[in-house]
Order: structure tokens, then C-alpha cells, then sequence
């Protein structure tokens, strides 16, 4: 039976360490300060905006919310964008997603100042990623590595399988565990829906990183014993006997894949919490290059 | 027996394709320009850079060498970099690398303009390539990617393993081929000097990519019967039979592995042709949105 990773735990210990550098910004007179950007009114962009904004209260952070609504014009948002690239109270910049379909997502994510661009979603921090320079990296992704090394986990030389390409978690994550570094030096197959026969793949793995977008997609018989498992999904799976209706799960099934790995995460309170805490580390760290 | 990829004729082909779309820039007046830059005298970056240049006139292209000497300080190679970007002769600049050691060869290849950086090493091209956006590939992998188009072989879901994680060719040509495209599909595994494995994986190959940087690196024994092994290894062993004194031999044992393989690259004649038609590819293209 697995033993859980706690990534609220681990994401605390991390927001406890960050707290204590935000200290020493403020005695020079540095608030970090985050600026959202939230168009239209979906609601659980909403519901991630508040998270983030909590998140950054709870540590002393100064964050700007600016609500847009849906029928706003391209260049109206790339000139918000380039006001909030000038303005020194803001550290970090992050337009939630996804935008309204009138409007270019490329294009406003290139308009921000990659300096402040604390998601790690512009393309030259993304290449700078690739190529192993320093850089911000992306929430999730840095949040999964994150947690594997605070859980002990031996990344070098282990086989990572991932499940999933996305430009958010698969790509990136893929990317940071076969580079020559701690974590890292993993050898990585990346697995996705043109894959013939995933299972002779999962099986193989000593770390199986899911973010297939889909529940369900790893079962027990598709994991080696002993397996360490993080599972990124976040599926909303209709349940009356739940006030809101639904409840949420992985892209595992936690009950059968728990009976084989050595570790996993649950969902929620896995990877969730880390990924606003990794935005909230990024934040501080451009406010301490600001200085 | 394995069946050779020609790679000196499917670059003759590529480049045929390309004198068309030349010619017809030509008669809107525009000759697609390439400017290189060489810093010092190392043999081999002038004996690359001599024949990126000769391939540019056989195609009526044209080029200019900036040759400068190894003690020539950074802010004069970045001033010269930025009279290039506003060169409108220059369609595409080159950067011989390596540079000298005083030199910070990631702050040169920023100031490259992304719109002229044909090589594809600036981190917003290397970026936008791992998201998935319209940039210049770099000219190994897509010469690579051509290789296997041209030689009809199926890269949607077939499993790809790829020996090496440099910036230039490993890290690359895997994005390229888990990606969501044609060329690409394929489940891909990256292999480097921390696998624990290594025969394990070349032998589920059904593509075997080797750029590890050493002779004979693969033998027979560690290739599937009927593999497709693409060889982008370039190294000189001694050999006194020779006029020269060496001869060149990729990273995989030819003897022993085209006994397996389907199809395999030889060195040279298979990689190297592929590389510099690629970079002539991306100057045409840069001469193209120029219009």
C-alpha cells in the first residue's frame, strides 16, 4: 500500500521558506507583487485567479487583480500588458487562461517581459528551459520536481514514463527529468494518444508521471511494484452524494494503482498546491532580481 | 542487409526544390542572403563554414563572411551582430560556435534577431519549437525529420529512441518527434550517459537516433532486426591508410548494425548533407517573409 506525498505538506514547507525571503525583501522596501489579469467570467478561472491572490496574501505578497470583461479588444489587452510590464510594483504578470477566442493567446503571452513573465509560459523561457538556461520554470512541471525531491525520490538514472504532451505539464516535465541535473539525469519516454502500446510503458516505469486529461487512464495493472506515481489530473466526476455534485479525481485510479506504488499522490492535495506555490516562487524570486 | 538513406541526393532533391523558390524570389529582385560570422582560425569551423558558404553560391544565394580575429572582445561581436539585424541583404545570420572562451556565446546568439537566427538557436525559436508555434527549426533535426519523410519512413506511433541530450541535435530532435504533427507522433524515449539500460531501449527502437558524440557507441547486438538507424555522429579516427590521416565514422559499429537495421544513415553522405541544406531552408524561408 503506497504511502501518500503530501503536497500540501511539502507546498507549506515551501511557503514557509519563501516567507522568510519575502521578510528580508520587505525590510529594503520590496513588497513581490503579483498582477492578474482575468477576462470574462468563466468560473473556474475565477476560482484559480482567488486561489493565487489568497495564496499571495497569506505570505505578505501585494497582488493586483485587474477583471476584464469577455468582449475586451486584443490591442486594449496587449496595452494593459504593456503597462503592467512598466510598472515596478509588479513582479510577476500572469494572464489567466484561457483567453476569449477573438484574441491571439500567442500574442499576449509574447507581449509580456519575459522578466516577468512568473508562469514560465513565454517562449523564451520555455527555450531557455530546453537549452538549460536559467530561466523561470513552469509552475506545475517545477512543482512536480519540487515534490520529488522533497519526498526522496532518486531521479538520476531512473525511468520516468510521462503521460501526456501538453505545452503545460507533459512537454516541460519530460524536458526537466532527462536534463544533466538533480533532479534530472532520468532517462524519459514521453507517451501520449498516438502511442501504441502504453502499458508495456507504464509497466517499465520508476516514475510515472500522469497528466493524460482523462480519469482512469493508469490502472494497478498498468504499474510496476513499487512505482512512484504523480498524478496531475483534475477531473470533475458527477457525484450526488457531494453537496456541489461532483467530486474530483486524478487520471488514476487512486484505489488499484495505490495496491502497487511505493508513493502517490492524491487528488486533491497533490500536485494542486504546489503549482500556486511554485507561481508565488517564482514571483519572489523576480522581485529579489529587481533589487 | 540494411538499405543506405542517401543523404547527399535527398539533399539534392530539398535543394532543386529550393533553386525554384529562389529563382522566383529573384525576379521580385530579392537574393536571399546569408551572414556568417567567424571568430579565430579553428580548422574545422573554417572548413564548416567554407562549405555552408559554397552551398549558398551553387544555389545563387548569396553570402558574406565576416571573419574575425580570436582576441576580438564581445561588445565588438555584439555591435556587429546588431548592424546585421538591420542589414536588409542579411535574410539569415550564422554565428560560427564554438567561440572564444571570453566570449558569453548565449548573450551573442540573444542578440541575434530571432526573424534572422536560421540556425534556430535563439531560446525564443528553441521555444516556440517545444510549444508547438511556427519558428525555424534547428538544421540537424529537421534534416533528420526530411531523412525520414523523404525515406518513406512512418513516424506516427512508432517507438523512437533517441541517444543524446545536446542542445543541438538529442534535445531537439525528440520534441520534434513526440509532438502532435507529421513528421512526429512517435512515443519517444531520450537515452544520455546517466541510463542505466542503455541496451534495453535500443532494442525496442523501432527509429533509432544515436548522436552520443563517440565512435561505435552502438553495436549490432543492441539494434532490433529491421530497425531504422539514423547515425548523426562525425568522428575522426587515425587511420595512416589515409591521405589525410583519419578517416570519419559515425557514433554507430556500420558493420555490425546494417546487418540489422532496415535502413540506415552512413557517415558521411547520410546527417551532414541534411544539416546545411536545412540552414539554406530556413535562409530562402527568412528571404520569403522578408517580401
Amino acid at each position: 500500500m503506497a504511502n501518500l506525498i503530501d503536497g500540501k505538506k511539502i507546498a507549506a514547507k515551501v511557503r514557509e521558506e519563501l516567507k522568510s525571503r519575502i521578510d528580508k525583501l520587505k525590510k529594503k522596501g520590496i513588497t513581490p507583487g503579483l498582477g492578474v489579469v482575468l477576462v470574462g467570467d468563466d468560473p473556474a478561472s475565477i476560482s484559480y485567479v482567488t486561489g493565487k491572490e489568497r495564496a499571495c496574501a497569506e505570505l505578505g505578497m501585494f497582488s493586483r487583480e485587474t477583471r476584464l470583461p469577455a468582449e475586451i479588444t486584443q490591442e486594449e489587452l496587449l496595452a494593459l500588458i504593456a503597462s503592467m510590464n512598466e510598472d515596478p510594483q509588479l513582479h510577476g504578470i500572469l494572464v489567466q487562461l484561457p483567453l476569449p477566442r477573438h484574441i491571439d493567446e500567442q500574442k499576449i503571452i509574447m507581449a509580456i517581459d519575459p522578466k516577468k513573465d512568473v508562469d514560465g509560459f513565454h517562449p523564451v523561457n520555455a527555450g531557455k528551459m530546453l537549452l538549460g538556461q536559467d530561466c523561470y520554470l513552469p509552475c506545475t512541471p517545477n512543482g512536480i520536481l519540487k515534490l520529488l525531491e522533497e519526498s526522496g525520490v532518486e531521479t538520476g538514472g531512473a525511468e520516468v514514463v510521462v503521460l501526456g504532451r501538453s505545452n503545460i505539464v507533459g512537454k516541460p516535465v519530460a524536458n526537466l527529468l532527462f536534463r544533466k541535473a538533480n533532479p534530472g539525469n532520468s532517462t524519459v519516454t514521453i507517451c501520449h494518444t498516438a502511442t501504441r502500446d502504453l502499458k508495456a510503458h507504464t509497466l517499465r516505469a520508476d516514475i510515472l508521471i500522469v497528466a493524460a486529461g482523462r480519469a482512469r487512464t493508469v490502472t494497478g495493472d498498468m504499474v510496476k511494484e513499487g512505482a512512484v506515481v504523480i498524478d496531475v489530473g483534475v477531473n470533475r466526476i458527477p457525484d450526488d452524494s457531494k453537496k456541489r455534485g461532483y467530486r474530483l479525481e486524478g487520471d488514476v485510479d487512486f484505489s488499484s494503482v495505490s495496491e502497487k506504488a511505493s508513493l502517490i499522490t492524491p487528488v486533491p492535495g497533490g500536485v494542486g498546491p504546489m503549482t500556486i506555490t511554485m507561481l508565488l516562487f517564482n514571483t519572489v524570486a523576480a522581485a529579489e532580481k529587481s533589487v
